[in-house]
């Protein structure tokens, strides 16, 4: 079961990372770029039918730093496409 | 224009990154855990009507390493879902 968390900073998180971003990009003649966040992807495969609880047990036990952080969990199909959530 | 771009290692690279979570998520006991990629996830509030030549320029000279890593983009609705990808 292909599985993929977004981990992203929560809304009013300084992320100097995006900052330093968004300034190359402008610096790099891009017009019109009014914000960047960045975040992370994790891209698991999972056994079949692993639940809601044991892929939320992951994210708050190593994948995401719930103080910062949040994150959010798609179930893939075989061609990389989310298609929803898990059970 | 909310747009993510997603940024993983090309299929191949070693991701030490991706061991690392996976020995991590073994020793903390969740079984079935089959396979660990990590990526980044570039998430912009771009000018409306930004091209995908734009935004596949950003990729090529500042977002992604072409050497090993492969981007996708999508476009967001207000809610933060994929709508597709940019004209």
């Amino acid at each position: 079961m292909k599985t993929r968390i977004l981990v992203r900073l929560k809304p009013g998180v300084l992320d100097p990372q995006g900052r330093a971003v968004h300034h190359s990009l402008d610096h790099l003649g891009f017009d019109g770029v009014e914000d960047v966040r960045i975040g992370r992807m994790i891209e698991m495969d999972l056994a079949d039918g692993t639940s809601r609880e044991t892929i939320d047990a992951m994210c708050r036990q190593l994948l995401a730093n719930m103080v910062i952080e949040d994150y959010a969990i798609e179930i893939l199909d075989d061609a990389g496409n989310p298609v929803g959530e898990p059970a």
